[in-house]
């Protein structure tokens, strides 16, 4: 496998993007959760006693996208320029969240995307644990990147 | 679905814990990640070129067990007592993270559990996304949880 | 004015309640917004181009509770036991926001619902600054609280 | 999915600013506070218990002005320029907190005005509310900002 | 070298400490700066461009106090009683920076007062580096601290 | 009130960059921790009770030089585009710690590369303080430096 500039002693170290120009980068990335019947009932219908499950996920995420470089320690901080979630019921157990980082810089935003994600998804589950413990998130992925050196990315199958 | 004292409005709030009492309270959480063979073997053999990968997403799940209430908006903050990741290959593509938190207070750990094997999770992805773009987190979950009025929880199935 | 204590060098410090007990307490703080009545149905009509105003602020204003340690350079960490936010429509240009906070602890949480409340307001100024940059937060203030050694305060006037 | 137009639904989402170009843009803020006269007197004889109200309020507005993406849901994280704070006694119960902050960025820094002014004030109220918990922060506003598309802007009236 | 409970595999973890009882502890930190005969100067006659050094550095350092376990790792979050900090000119090149953190916890707060001192020292050089880029930070210790299992420590020599 | 022009008030404000243009910047700075022999052999050895000490200290380093606008009060937030930390044992008793910090920006990294050094060396003592609180962190100071208007920095002697 061709690891360029492998650091002899293996030390974790943030790599030096100095020399990168900035480019328009973008990233989605998508996450999964699988619930009880029930439950998603319950999402739709707002009847959960912490409050709007949909609303507060999205923003969680939005803010998590922006503290992505406190929580991952190799993370370039950077400035993104937008975050945005996406949510859909995919069936009646299968809640999908979709997030859409875009930032203007020297490296990419795929762990902002990731990390959006996530996040939405904990909070989703924080908010119905009283009601469904056993909530998996599931899948969680990059769907698509593009920008910076290496270009557009589509996961396939 | 019982909802006990389900807000009226269905407005985000941080449910009341000030009448609750403190007991040991103890949460397992569990993150799945599926990746390509020399992946794994470049994690196991810590050639990956931002430096050692365990040891990175270990202390970023640690971390990130403390910052979940920044996080996930409704989470009471509270004084963890302890946290800890564990990494078992469970075979030649798929890692295992482990986490477990424990506290003494008045509300459970679980949000911590599950944010601390998440942000390790993506640790791991942020540390190989040079070599695998595709890896998957899979089945983020809680195992077990124990402590509190609801008492013990083990995941089946 | 008894000033009980005074540091005689002027420097500051965090008062030391290692010594105090813990009691419930319980701050209610008001934030007033006035705003261009086109402003007021914009919200609640949810017309903002950023997004649902008020569940916004909410989430904005209980994480901002949270963060008052963060915020108040003297202010002592303490773990809250709730906080929500509510909101009313005074009048066609008056918005009045009402945080409320409890903890179980040694100090007490007026500066929490301070804060939430103006964090609640910034929010909605940030979330419609497009369309009405003029709009002014008008009388934060502390409402009440309880607990603690120097009991009941309740505003008057 | 079209995240990248106008969301329909109302969600909230972080503005796409990646098509904007960096210009130097300040934003001017100003906070009012309201107090006994006997803590005007204390204040500016520093004869306060937590210490130099003025010295602690300046560096907490300036910190908070860095905090603002994290407080603020929707606000774009950008690296200003600087911050700075100015207090003046209007009269003998009213100080008037005013914040400069400056940015070469694509999107402006009122929020992070409006945002160090608030903290200012809320540190002032910290420190002596001791002895004025009636202390009422009034009209917080923008006073004038300028840079960007929109141009310059001065509050009137 | 006496070392209870070794973890076989030498991981990172956060200490579980959910058994310990809450006692009062009291920690004592000191970080010498040396400098420039014409900067101590400076500093005394408070002619620095950046504003009031001590001022600052002492806000700095208390704020830092609370900011110990997102810093250090394995550090547990707990909610201190109180922090001081304290300063003294030793001679006309020596700056003694003295920091005290106090709490009612399950453990102790050395490496707050460290972390204190520490961030207070720094400060110092910020605010000066501008006229004096070789300034050191010398000799940060724990002085003494009391409060739990271990008992009192006092440093000799 | 001119904010812009230097404060003959002398108070505290952050610097205005905006007019400063862009360069690479490069910051090492320096920490030296000496302890008992028994205690460099545990952390050479692997045996420290809290885990892999040198792992725990490079990653805290990385991520406090990312924190350092937050604790340094008027540090620029500035977007690091590179930070590694180095460790080397001089003598039986004495680890020296080596920072080096690398941005683009208007302003230089200095505070980054020497918040970065002072975080590792408080992670080391926290790890081994079990088995030797009497650590002293040594000499941190800054290296060299070189970017911006000022240039080039060496330390001398």
């Amino acid at each position: 496998m061709e690891l360029s500039h492998v650091d002899s002693s293996g030390a974790a170290r943030m790599v030096d993007i100095s020399e990168k120009y900035d480019t328009v980068r973008r990233a989605v990335a998508v996450a999964t959760l699988v619930m009880k019947p029930e439950t998603m009932t319950a999402i739709k219908e707002s009847t959960i006693k912490k409050g709007d499950v949909l609303s507060a996920a999205r923003l969680a995420g939005i803010m998590a996208a922006k503290k992505t470089p406190d929580l991952i320690p190799l993370c370039h901080p950077l400035a993104i320029s937008s975050a945005a979630i996406a949510f859909s019921f995919v069936d009646d157990i299968t809640l999908s969240i979709r997030s859409e980082v875009v930032c203007k810089g020297a490296t990419g935003v795929e762990m902002e995307a990731l990390t959006a994600a996530s996040v939405a998804a904990l909070t989703v589950y924080d908010m119905v644990k009283a009601i469904d413990r056993g909530m998996t998130i599931e899948n969680i992925y990059l769907e698509s990147k593009e920008g910076g050196k290496s270009g557009k990315y589509e996961r396939t199958g």
